[in-house]
């Protein structure tokens, strides 16, 4: 079975089981957000909380050590996402991406937002004017740096 | 002149006059990703401000009116962002972009996060590995609802 | 199973027992634009209303918490639509797109229509030179607003 | 000079002189939606009317036969739109268009809404939880015949 | 089973069974351009001519309510076709499509050639130099008019 | 000067001189789609005749020997076009091309029909129910042969 | 079984049966060019050829009538081919295509190769430099002309 | 100047004067398919042969050390050609690319055709059916090769 | 079976083993960078070699031959991968690409490092900052030279 | 002056002076990748070296505040090279990249090679059967890591 193959499996398991993200996330004691993605096929899972998460949702432990390799990351079907709720994120880059990039030269010099050494993070924040979505992305900024391995 | 024209005006004084995007932000006293943003040619610059901004970059005052237009937005030269550094934000959408949707219907309910009524803002936090780059997206949650207007 | 290959076994199942899109609608109490949508992959539906539907399709029960999850929006297998029916409102956004955007923001100001608090109608209009479709999109109009969360 | 050239034009010096596409509509009496698409490049403008709206622009006389001519259509300058207030439209064909397509077909038999024998109109409707968007697109059903001329 | 799915099964029953086009166009009476496209999954086929032609091939005959629907039509397996037969028509639309447009426009005025109300047909001519292909497109003259529907 | 250059000033030259496509094609004794497909870049002009139709449109003779070199063919913007009226080929090919290929191939074996060897003519016929536009693609059978060059 | 199901077949039953390509082609006395383009798909193999090669295979006799349909064409998985051998020719079109059009033109006058009354070899050539792989494109030169079929 | 605007010179001097290919070809003693490749933009032309050929279209000195440089190759403007004249060569690789493939690793092993160590000819042949127009490309045979440098 | 779905079987195989690439590649006495391509479907394995592989992975014999074939190369689902462990390596052509061109230029003269005749070779190597992931392409360089086969 | 306009007018004057990129790079002492990356457009250059380069090219010196900003990166005109010299990358990229990340894997961890803290360096090698271009890519690895600011 391919990491894609079990990700279905995943989708279908947790709705019949109506098992919540965040459940699956503090019965592994990892971050809500890593936790769903992991499920979803972007992220390594550790053989120990993948026979956790196995178990819970019924599946086969065979898919333990597909979960626990890297795997070929990449979650959107397509270059622009089509799906609303995901396409908003899309839409904020093409609004405010080129902002990000000056300011982030501005405040830290040439480099970047690491989204390797990364995390994000999901509030509901209150607003009188309705709650609010609030999304954190939170990386290690990397100066450009011509840098060569010893020896 | 066209916006698009205008913009490529604004990246050359700027650089030609020294300013900085805090400098311009702080002269018309709005968030300085909005003003960026603005000065990319992503926002409409309501003419009061659009002014000050001209006068400092010692640019034509005939292009207020242009400025304070709601703009033609998106801001990316390809669909797949090229530069690394706004690329990153693309990158965690691949990966992180199906985990934010899920968490945000598990928590809210179907429906999305406004990239309209929305804002961004971008942190220097300090971290024993390193500075990190925090961006905070921070938009309504908007509940699909089936609704029409009256009459 | 999977939203697309449930889909699938709806569309078959809808044929096969000759149920009208509205019929289904009727069924449960939904606008049929609503409905005919939620059918076809783009929408959650509620369980009490899935069980209802999956009844009279004669598909399996344990579909419905599939349903009930909201799914992976877009309905296009292309990213510019081929059928000619769906394509004459692509062909709308070609022409007449542009002229909409400047007209929001002259009666609105700068925003845009809500495709989520958003509804959809479908009539059947009479014209001395043939009937008509008239197709009412009706979105809340979303201004810019700059605005975070509190807390 | 192109009919785009021109268009540009046009956009410039309606902003110059802070004329509001409803004041260009009156000047020659025709629908507000109709009139923006073609000063925006997407129908030919009778030569008496395009007369009107360049001497109300200040633009020269001689682009008056280029404004009459039918225009190569087509608006958008991506295939899938990236402006925002556009975009919206667009994501309701992924969301709706193929509903839509079902409901025409349930209604009126196998065939399309003209997007030529054709409207489009804007209003601006009230509702307790804000003003509203409503865009009708009003085209004539056209069934498939298979139909040949004669002789 | 979907429709894509049944025209594979029309095709390699055609083939089987050695039935040509003609042959399935003459037994349900209808033109063998719009009977060969019914067949590849173009047209709605009619339920009382669907079953003569699903007995001929020798199917099942619970495909009729599904032959008998409107199609998602598009039958190109990529926006350029690569099949040289049908590459051929692209390639007269990229040399000949704008001239065609230029001389609709001025021996109709501004509109278009419907493809809804439309016929092909396909005829051998003999020629000295060779038997020659002669298609006709043969569509209505739509011409764009700007009309709402009534109450 | 490029012979897109040149194309444009046609198109220009045309509409300020009120000159009919048909008036052109009549002054050099050819086909008008021919000579309209010619003057939109897509046929080498004769010089002889080239020189009738840069004096007929007051551009300058210079550009006779561009106008007589074979073009890089291809005159649509887009792979898929955006104009509507050419758009309904496009449109065509998707609905009718895998039905054209399998009668081609039926009636004349394997093969295609030549755009090279080919002519296209345009007529208005009568109907009923008003005129058609009647399209006519005439192209020479090419069969697959397997011929080798001799010595 | 579509045809793409049955080039798999054949180029497992090839490996599985170590069958070159040339003895494959020697069976039918057939170009080697030809009959491993045909088994890959992109040729009708006349039936009692089919019937040979499909029984040297060891596949179902039931193919044979497939075979013998001319297939739709096109054997790229990809626009721009990712395999290496493949690639070299697209490359040598990108660096030679213009200049074989430019001396098409000159030598022969406006027209093209045929690429369907064509034929393909292959050759080995020695060189002090190492063997060389010698492709010869072979196609009947087709001048532009203008010509209708009588009657 | 930009190589690709002294190609656009090349291209418009060329026609000025009167000049063939050959001619040009002949001037600086190479072969006349690298010749034309070369003026148009693909390959480097050294300093003494681009005197002579500068001079010979009249054009400026200056630019010869821009024409001795390695260009940035690839002459198609779009990733699929739409010019029918080089259109046939790619139709050609989707035909009998992958036929090509296997029989180059047939014939010579697991490697490619070198598309660098290569020359192209363009040869017209006679036929009792029509001239042929025969191009042989001519590349090295490389086979893959696993091998380091050494030091 | 094809060889994506052998590659597919191999990738399963190695992971519920527990197998290293490395324990692989020791296993057939091959570079580890090579072996993993190879199981990844990128090049033909010998069949010796293919044995002892296809036993340790414990997978069906009758797969060595398809093993051995030359393979269709490509290993990337997307012309622009997502995967950011890969994507970091296109990055770096956006980034280094034309530079790289340029000095192989200056260095060698005109020609391209061979892909072909080549060999990768990747190495952990420490520096004060951390380890480094140092990737080394090593293609023999092939200068441009205009070479006809003999005979 | 955009950064673009920049690079070109950097490299017809380096062509013109007869530059080599080595010897731009000594001037400023940085390595020679860097330094050609630099001038391409695709880092910035810090004020006293641009100053330098600028003298050396005789360029304005008004253009090194935008020589030392930080660029928008991308140095490829399409999403996959076309040059010869460029693409082989890419291709290798195509054949080894999925191995390269499986090995960074299995040697690293889950993780990437920096592209940032980063160094590229181009050798010639030689070897028996010709010199070798020998390219080193040796970035940090960054492991994955869920790391979060402070405060």
């Amino acid at each position: 079975m391919t990491r894609n193959e079990i990700t279905e499996q995943i989708i279908a398991a947790r709705l019949a089981k109506g098992l919540s993200w965040q459940q699956l996330a503090d019965a592994i004691d990892r971050p809500v957000v890593w936790t769903t993605s992991a499920l979803l096929g972007q992220q390594p899972i550790p053989a120990d909380l993948g026979k956790v998460l196995v178990e819970m949702l019924g599946l086969d432990e065979s898919i333990v050590p597909v979960l626990a390799a890297p795997p070929m990351r990449g979650g959107l079907p397509t270059a622009v996402p089509t799906d609303p709720t995901i396409y908003r994120f899309y839409e904020a880059l093409q609004v405010y991406g080129p902002a990000l990039k000056e300011l982030i030269h501005e405040q830290f010099g040439d480099g970047i937002m690491s989204a390797i050494n990364f995390s994000v993070d999901l509030q509901k924040k209150s607003h009188p004017s309705g709650d609010r979505v609030v999304v954190t992305f939170d990386g290690k900024f990397l100066p450009y740096e011509w840098v060569s391995g010893e020896g």
